[in-house]
C-alpha cells in the first residue's frame, strides 16, 4: 500500500465528462489498495475566461483581486471531483488550498509556498479519505488567498507529496509523458522512460511546458520523484527521479524550443564598468534571458538581450530611459528570434556536445545568432522561421529519434 | 453623509456591461458623500449552472460540497465588482462571506447566520473605501463554507446593515419595487411606495418572489429599513419599513400567487386524537403549507394538505409509510392547485375583507378548494387554470388597480 499525490490539468478535467474519468481514475488507485490525495487545476478554459472577463473591466486588475478571482476556479473543480467520486461510492473530501494549510507569502498572483500545514489531510488518509485538493492557491500569512502562477498545480502536488510523505506524485496531462522534443514539431520525438530531474529541470525552463519548472526544481530540492502520464490512457508516463541508471551516459536527453523571443540591442555604451549594472537594474522586473555583450567600433560596447515578445516593448522604453541617465547609447528592438537548447547531464563529462550541435545547425543552413551555456544546456538562438528544421536537425544529430536511452 | 448597504442580485451583475453599470452606481452613490457597503450575489445562471453539473455527476451530491461549490459564484462577483471599481478610481475591497465574519450554523445549504463580526469592514469605512461583500454565504463554526438557501444574498444585506448600523439598505433588483400584484398576470398593477414590514415577510411568504421572507424577517426583527428598487433605472422604489403613515387605513396590500402546488389527501383515518400528529411526525422533512381536515363517513377523518409539487412524491411515500405503522387509511395525491393570497394589515380592525374576497372568486366563476388565515392575511388554493383570472378578479374588487394608498 502505498500513498499517492496525483494531479490533474485542466484538460484532464476540462468537462463532466473528464471530471467522471478522473473519479474512475482515482478509485481504480483505491482500488489497487493505495490511499490517494488528488491535486486539481481549474477545468480548462475557466481561467482565462475569467482573466477576459476582468481585463474587459480593467486592463490593470489589483492583484488581490485576481487572486481571489482565479481561485474560484480550482475551487469549482475540487468540489465537483468529490461528489462525482461520492457518486461512485468513494468517500471523499475537498480542501481548498487555505484549507489544506498551504501558507504563501504575500506576492499576490506569483507567490511562494512557505510551508503546508496540511490541514486534516493527514487524519483523512488514516481513515482511507481520499481527500481533493486545490491546486494553484495558498493563502498568504495575512490571510489573503494567494495563487502561484501559471502551472500552479504542479507546484501544489509535489510540495504537498514532500510534507505528506507520498511514495509517488502523478502529474497526469494531456500528453503521454516528458519527450525528446514536441511531437508536434519533431514526429518522430520518443517518449522519455526516465529522466533525473536536473534535466527536467533545465528542460521546463528553456521550453518543455508539460511541467512548471518551479515544481520540478521543488522536487529536486526534496527530492520528490514523479512521474508524468496522460489522463487519457493507462500507458506508462515518464518518470523523473533524482538518479535514473546510466543517467551520464546519455549525451543530450531532449531538444526544447521557447518561441516568441525578442531581442533588444542597446548600442554604442561607454566602455566602462557600471553600465551593465545600470542597464539591468532598470530592468528588474522583466525577465530577462540571453545576453551577449561585444566591443564595436572605437572601444563602444553593444549588449544585445532577449525577452519575452510581450515584455519587448517595456524592457526597450526602461533601457532607453537607463541611456538617458547614463548620456549615451541607444536601444533598438533588433527582431525575434526563438531559441533552441539541448539538455544532458552527459554533456558534462563529455566533449564535443557543442560542436555536434552547432554543426547540426549550420547542415540545416540554420544561422547561430547568440549562445549560451550552463553545465547541461546549450541554447542558440535563431531565425523563428528556421526552428523547425533546426529542431528536427539536432534531433537527428544526437540520434533521439532512435529508441530511448540508445545513442 | 449615510452609510448604505446595496444588494444587487443576479440579474444585476448577468456580465461584464452590467457589472460595469453596478461600479458606475456604486460611485454615484459614493460621489453624494455617502458610504457604502455592497453585497453581490452570482451572476444570473452560474449558480444554476454549477447545480446542474453537480447534478449530472450526482444525484444527490454532497451538501457540504455544494456549498462548497455555490459560494464560487458570489467570490466571482465580487472580485469582479472591486476590479470594475478600481478601474472608476474608486478605493474598493472585496471579501468573502467568511472574511467578513458572516458566522453560521453548520446547515448546509440553508444554514442560519448566528452572528456577523464584520471582519475589518468598519475599518474600510471609516477609511471611505468600499467593501463588496460575497452575499449568499457564510463560515460555519467549523470552518466550513456554507451558503443560506436561495435568495440568501438579501438575508446578508439586511444581517450587514443592522450590525453595520446603516442608515439604510437599498435591495437592487430588475424590477421596479413591490407591486401590488404580479405585473405579468396583472397589467394594472400598481407600485406600492411604502409598505410596512410586517406586510412585506407576509407577501414574500406566500408568492412575492422580490424578496427572500427569512431576510424580511430579519429586517422587521431588527428594524432595518431598506428600499427594493431596480438597478436598471433611477426610479424610486418601494420603502420598506416597520411604520409607514396610514398603514391600517389600507385592507389589502397586494395579491400573491404561489404556484406548482400539490394537494395529497389522506383518506379513512381512525378518528382519534394523536393521528395528525403522526402525519406531520412523517412530513418533518417536507414543507407542508395548506391543512385541512374534515370527518366523513362513519366517523372517519379525511386529512387534506398542499406542498410543493416537487416535493408530492416524497411526501405522498411518507404519508403511505405512516399510514401503514397506523394500520388504517390510505393516502392519494389529488391534484395541483394554485395558492393565490390577500395580505393587508388593515384586515385586522376592518370586518368584511374576507367576504369581498369570496365573493371576487365567486363572481370570477373560480372555485374555493381550501382556505388558510392569518392576522394580516387570507389565502385559498383554487384550480391552478383559473389563476390568473382569479388575481385579476381580486385585485380589481379591493381596488388595487388604482393609485397607492386610495381604497
Amino acid at each position: 500500500m502505498a500513498l499517492i499525490v496525483q494531479k490533474y490539468g485542466g484538460t484532464s478535467v476540462a468537462d463532466i465528462e473528464r471530471i467522471n474519468n478522473v473519479a474512475k481514475r482515482v478509485k481504480a488507485t483505491r482500488d489497487e489498495g493505495h490511499q490517494v490525495v488528488v491535486v486539481v487545476s481549474a477545468r480548462s478554459g475557466v481561467t482565462n475566461a475569467l482573466v477576459t472577463r476582468a481585463k474587459t473591466l480593467n486592463s490593470k486588475p489589483d492583484e488581490r483581486e485576481m487572486d481571489l478571482l482565479l481561485s474560484v476556479g480550482e475551487q469549482e473543480t475540487i468540489a465537483l471531483t468529490t461528489i462525482a467520486l461520492h457518486a461512485l461510492g468513494v468517500p471523499a473530501v475537498s480542501r481548498t488550498g487555505a484549507q489544506a494549510g498551504i501558507r504563501t507569502d504575500y506576492s499576490h498572483t506569483k507567490a511562494r509556498i512557505l510551508d503546508i500545514h496540511g490541514g486534516d489531510i493527514p487524519e483523512h488518509i488514516r481513515n482511507n479519505t481520499v481527500v481533493i485538493v486545490a491546486g494553484f492557491q495558498g493563502i498568504s500569512t495575512e490571510g489573503q488567498i494567494t495563487t502561484l502562477g501559471r502551472g500552479g498545480s504542479d507546484l501544489s502536488a509535489i510540495a504537498l507529496a514532500k510534507v505528506l510523505q507520498a511514495d509517488l506524485c502523478q502529474i497526469y496531462t494531456d500528453v503521454e509523458g516528458v519527450f525528446s522534443a514536441d511531437p508536434r514539431i519533431v514526429h518522430d520525438a520518443q517518449k522519455i522512460d526516465a529522466i533525473c530531474t536536473e534535466e527536467m529541470h533545465e528542460l521546463a525552463s528553456v521550453g518543455f511546458k508539460v511541467m512548471q519548472a518551479r515544481a520540478v526544481e521543488l522536487a529536486g530540492k526534496y527530492n520528490v520523484p514523479f512521474e508524468v502520464r496522460s489522463s487519457f490512457n493507462n500507458n506508462p508516463g515518464t518518470l523523473v527521479k533524482a538518479d535514473i541508471p546510466g543517467m551520464e551516459d546519455v549525451l543530450v536527453r531532449g531538444v526544447a524550443v521557447a518561441k516568441n523571443q525578442t531581442k533588444i540591442t542597446a548600442k554604442e555604451l561607454p566602455d566602462v564598468p557600471g553600465v551593465a549594472t545600470v542597464l539591468f537594474k532598470a530592468l528588474e522586473d522583466v525577465m530577462v534571458d540571453m545576453i551577449i555583450q561585444n566591443t564595436g567600433a572605437e572601444g563602444r560596447a553593444n549588449l544585445t538581450f532577449t525577452v519575452a515578445k510581450e515584455d519587448a516593448s517595456k524592457a526597450h522604453a526602461k533601457v532607453t530611459e537607463a541611456l538617458e541617465v547614463l548620456g549615451s547609447g541607444t536601444a533598438e528592438i533588433t527582431g525575434d528570434v526563438a531559441k533552441v537548447s539541448v539538455v544532458g547531464l552527459g554533456m558534462q563529462s563529455h566533449a564535443g556536445v557543442a560542436a555536434r550541435f552547432f554543426e547540426a545547425l549550420s547542415q540545416a543552413n540554420v544561422n547561430i545568432d547568440m549562445i549560451t551555456t550552463s553545465e547541461i544546456k546549450i541554447s542558440v538562438a535563431i531565425d523563428p522561421t528556421q526552428t523547425n528544421d533546426a529542431v528536427q536537425a539536432v534531433h537527428n544529430a544526437f540520434n533521439l529519434n532512435e529508441s530511448p536511452h540508445v545513442q
